[in-house]
């Protein structure tokens, strides 16, 4: 397939390795020139890189920040290739969704998708195509959604190595994602500055792991909250509700509620683990 | 060294191995006589292990869970070897270590440690001693402490594999673990049961990684919990505060607050990594 990645930060590099590595034609574009110099230099893109190759691809892959995606679209659709598929790598998809709906060419499709990968690190010098593997890879159907369209993006997946295909709507999607990844990222980086007195010295694997992920690109992820306000409050505000559940339960020395409490935890864990 | 380690679970068998491949004479005790023998047949304790023993024994290292190590002193230092050293595992220290010096026999010493490292499993099959490597050990001292005795922890935790010793008062240790380690282990066990709603499907890395550790084993910790209970509900309510400012920033839509917020997530994470 000709494969065109607009941005190739951290994943569309990624997705440029690991495409190209496949056999696929891969075009790509940064607005950072030396960033696409290097591309071409190491080989993950097509050494005649132009923006004007859109007009030759049959896929194209919008990896750049979310708000930049309707832009891109606008000034650019007129280079898409008829019957060309669009699709973008954004972490939340409702209100972009909507945008692309009222912009795009008619004689193109959008079928928007979320890797479920990423390292704590951004930028090209980061890419790392393993990061895919035996990762879930959502695709984002509407109503309109050609069947044809999906089998494209799962041939991807598997190309990347996903391990696993879901297809959700995109109000199933950020609701979700609320939930699993942003309020995540919100809990790692309120635990790692809640206090400030704490010691290096008296943490070990548990706040390592759980902070793993405040090391994180403030740019994309103010954008992505945002973009989710109200799905992401909903979720803070359930997990809230958790956390003075156990304090509660903490100030009244209920322990028998709190075993409860945690042998729930513990299971959906284990069910979670060997659901994998 | 002569060492009789109490407690053949996760922990103690790990101990057991290690040490006993580092050369020492390791006897041991379990309440579970299967597991007595079982250690005994894997070669990780000696074959005349008996509880006797400790009349032999330099170093004894009870690693049971925290509400036994008084039981346990009260019924057994009859047999403490005059000058022997006595340390445990627990995981909070204050409340306990209060108790010990009102009961412990003048002619022994005790001196208190912290191994930062666990695995979310319990129970002797599931040791393993290699979970030391590259963690922090911590020693909880107090005025009385002699220099000797540090040496002799410094000693078993360079043996065990652990890459930093740190001496600490036992109110800086239960005050710093409330937040770096119970307060983790609450985080998790509340993500992984906050919302029932969640598909599996849409998880990736973060929640793998911010779930781990709710795997718990719910006696421990409820336990550790309420034995720490006036550090951990502080910890908690540091934390909740945090969480309410990024809430209110995403209310009010404060896009310039929240990058600050993340990046000084970000800045604290990178120098902790750094500082491994």
């Amino acid at each position: 397939m000709t494969i065109f990645i607009v941005g190739l930060g951290l994943m569309g590099s990624s997705y440029a390795e690991r495409l190209s590595q496949k056999g696929h034609t891969v075009y790509g574009f940064d607005s950072d020139l030396k960033v696409l110099e290097k591309a071409i230099n190491d080989k993950l893109i097509n050494n005649d890189s132009r923006i004007e190759k859109l007009k030759l691809s049959d896929l194209i892959i919008l990896a750049v920040y979310p708000s930049k995606i309707v832009d891109f679209i606008i000034n650019y659709q007129k280079l898409f290739k008829k019957g060309s598929l669009i699709t973008d790598i954004s972490g939340t998809k409702e209100n972009m969704l909507n945008k692309v709906e009222d912009i795009l060419r008619e004689d193109v499709s959008y079928l928007s998708h979320h890797p479920m990968a990423g390292r704590a690190k951004r930028g090209y010098e980061s890419k790392d195509s393993s990061m895919f593997k035996g990762n879930n890879f959502l695709i984002v159907k509407n109503k309109n959604t050609l069947r044809y369209n999906i089998e494209i993006l799962k041939r991807i997946a598997d190309d990347l190595g996903f391990k696993k295909t879901h297809i959700l709507t995109s109000d199933e999607h950020d609701k979700n994602i609320a939930y699993t990844s942003q309020l995540t990222h919100i809990i790692a980086t309120a635990l790692m500055c809640g206090n400030e007195k704490i010691l290096n010295e008296t943490t070990g694997d548990s706040f390592r792991d759980l902070t793993r992920i405040a090391n994180i690109n403030e740019d994309l992820w103010t954008e992505l909250f945002l973009s989710n306000k109200k799905n992401l409050i909903d979720s803070i505000e359930q997990f809230e509700k958790k956390i003075k559940l156990y304090k509660d339960l903490l100030i009244t020395k209920d322990s028998n509620q709190l075993k409860k409490e945690l042998i729930k935890a513990r299971k959906l864990r284990v069910k979670f683990e060997n659901n994998k």
